[in-house]
């Protein structure tokens, strides 16, 4: 009896060919401070040069159970583009521009063709946002995952000036809370979303989603928002005491993430529009208030906390999505207080 | 009908008790150069001082279905370590040295307990190699990964001083491949393993491994070797020309990936004793000698690219694990010949 390695589930020539089809889509994201070849062990990057004491900024992260939509739909190229701009927001919140990208994509059968489309999305994430794709692992793992899935994670590196640090330890009671508007779920919810959409609601990812012109998949696929253009113009119009980027934990597990020591925030929820995708969680879940704050973002991508005094700077910005006042920061324990004025 | 998250089979409690369990694990690893806390959205690093002209050299990876193996024997203390010290040598041969890194754990359900015996390998690991763990995503995903699944990879970033960076360009024929043991499997070949293990010859993890007084558990999750102290005496003795860590591919897909044109290798596979682990899988698997050298190390953990005439300087080093001489490089194009003398 012979054994060959590709009975046992693994098939380097796959491997080989998916590595020539990402080649192309990984070299496009390359800036100047690339020093390294695709196939070599490691990725090098040069730290760009002029900083005076830049201090590394990096995050890791996936997509969670979102790819479980992607998957359904068979929609794999804009996946990528989540995660890269989920992780760019996780080092945009203390000040981080992005420099590198390195991804994890693990399957139970490489099929080059999905990992293509796959890399075709975190490579154009990384564009967007001036950031390399100098790193990856595709990793076959049959027996662990189901020959038709995959998973897939990420790695950001960025750098800021350490005097440019945002970290909120500045933050003060008689700050504002701004807000930037979110397109949809983003990455986050995934788990009760499709609950109540797929097995609750009996949809599938072709129907109609309700109350919208446009179908489940495509509005549960929304991609992620990456707001480095708008905190980028907000830094310019005033100094950015805090900002929290709403992920799994909602705006209630997030913001206090960055308060300091004797602050709380209460945030009018009646402020902004919640967006339709969400009431319709909430109606057809069963879902409590409190509870699809914590699992949702709820309209809310990012916040930031700026003193009361640059509120009129802040709106003068030009900005893609405009950021609007949600609340402010009192005195208290570290709390998120709800209210509806 | 109400719906909470943890319904849907994401339970934030358990995510919040995980946290506080890995804590200690990971400041446990922190060196001066980390300026952020647990829980701050992105890992904060200060680029160490003193370096002419830094190159960052980053790598991500997984351990392969070496989990799997991990998850039948129950044992998830090491399995983080095999993670680190793998990546560990991938920055290492291109010159890079270790500063931090950053882990991904997803799972269908989230058990703190195991992630803490997973995050102590990952701190270990860290620690031994002096690299700072300062972020990571754990992420529960009911319906991708079974209950009592997991998937684990990291993302490392070292640095090099740009003219210290180990790039193969200077191999040339007549230089001599010196290699540096492996341990066991490290974390490669795997699925094949396992096949042969398991389902050909029937054991299971607490048996004894045939022709050793050890389990089977035991010979399988022998820890990856992190070769950072052996290079770093090698260079102490000499200048290196290249470095390829042998992971999937083996001896004959590594080493071509840094071998600049007109150079191929030749390796005598008589100049060390195969350990018995290996035999017994080319025997009880029957796979093919060729194969073998694709799939598995063979012994073999990190081979480098010396001159000829440094030999004497680097068998004087004082190692752990002593590199000999197991080939050369000769005029070719890119191959690696293997005979037996």
């Amino acid at each position: 009896m012979s054994s060959r390695y590709s009975e046992a589930g693994v098939d380097i020539d796959a491997a080989n060919e998916a590595n020539r089809r990402i080649g192309e889509h990984v070299r496009s994201t390359w800036t100047g401070e690339v020093l390294s070849e695709v196939g070599n062990f490691g990725g090098l990057f040069r730290i760009p040069e002029g900083l005076k004491e830049p201090v590394l900024v990096s995050s890791i992260d996936g997509v969670g159970t979102k790819l479980k939509v992607a998957l359904m739909a068979g929609k794999h190229d804009t996946i990528g583009e989540d995660l890269v701009n989920h992780c760019v927001n996780d080092i945009l919140v203390q000040g981080g521009e992005p420099l590198f990208f390195l991804d994890y994509y693990a399957c139970g059968k490489l099929r080059p063709e999905i990992l293509e489309e796959v890399v075709s999305g975190i490579s154009r994430g990384c564009k967007v946002n001036g950031c390399a794709l100098i790193g990856g692992e595709t990793a076959e793992m049959p027996g662990l995952y189901s020959v038709e899935e995959y998973d897939l994670a990420g790695c950001i590196v960025g750098v800021v000036e350490r005097d440019r640090i945002i970290d909120g330890k500045q933050i003060t009671p008689g700050d504002s809370i701004w807000a930037f508007p979110s397109n949809g779920l983003h990455t986050n919810g995934y788990s009760l979303a499709r609950r109540i959409v797929f097995e609750k609601e009996g949809l599938g990812v072709d129907d109609r989603f309700p109350g919208t012109g446009r179908s489940v998949a495509e509005v549960l696929l929304d991609v992620h928002v990456s707001y480095l253009p708008e905190i980028r113009t907000m830094r310019e119009c005033t100094g950015i005491r805090g900002l929290a980027h709403i992920t799994g934990g909602g705006l209630l597990e997030n913001i206090p993430r960055i308060l300091p020591g004797g602050c709380a925030v209460t945030i009018d929820t009646s402020s902004w529009e919640v967006p339709e995708l969400f009431s319709y969680l909430g109606e057809r879940g069963g879902v409590e208030k409190k509870e699809m704050y914590r699992v949702f973002n709820m309209g809310i991508g990012m916040i930031a906390v700026i003193p009361a005094s640059s509120e009129n700077k802040v709106a003068s910005g030009k900005y893609r999505f405009s950021p609007f006042r949600i609340g402010e920061v009192v005195e208290g324990d570290g709390k998120v207080i709800l209210y509806s004025a």
